[in-house]
């Protein structure tokens, strides 16, 4: 999830910028930043996308995941050696795993 | 899609290898190849992670997808520079997709 996720401000503004513009600001984003978070419950050509690009860029990526029958994670998420996986069934459990994942770094 | 899909063979053996191994062979896969070909109508961390690889390596990628009311590619794959984005409707026009991406590289 971006920051722009949650903040009204940004989502209110409703601007259309286009693909390129959203690639490229979305990476950018990603380029400036020290930690990848990836929510990867959902299977999501973007979230993918962006998971190659910060392990091929050395970036530690942490991955949430909310297990579930009948439901089976990407071996290329779940097999990267520069991958976190952590996971998780309700949100009240994050902070202690983002508390125990960033204080080990 | 690897080429194992459709691989009698391949798909009979059914060896359980992990998730690591998985991960390493498909990405051994990926960086002997010239040319990353990927099936984009269906979202998935696995080929947007690949394709985030490959345009990371310089690696060419044709990305085929199959375009639908209600469905919308991720702005990651659709706004690459280093994407060439083809739509189809049928597996009968990919022969010619095929040909015309190939014969212009």
């Amino acid at each position: 999830m971006t920051e722009h996720i949650g903040d009204a401000e940004l989502s209110a503004a409703g601007e259309v910028i286009g693909d390129r513009n959203i690639h490229d600001r979305d990476l950018g984003w990603l380029k400036s930043s020290d930690y990848l978070v990836a929510e990867v419950t959902t299977p999501s050509l973007g979230v993918g996308y962006e998971i190659g690009k910060a392990t091929e860029w050395g970036k530690p990526v942490l991955c949430l995941y909310r297990a579930a029958e009948g439901r089976l994670l990407s071996a290329m998420i779940a097999g990267s050696d520069r991958v976190t996986l952590k996971e998780y069934q309700s949100a009240n459990e994050l902070n202690q795993i983002f508390e125990h994942y960033f204080r080990s770094q």
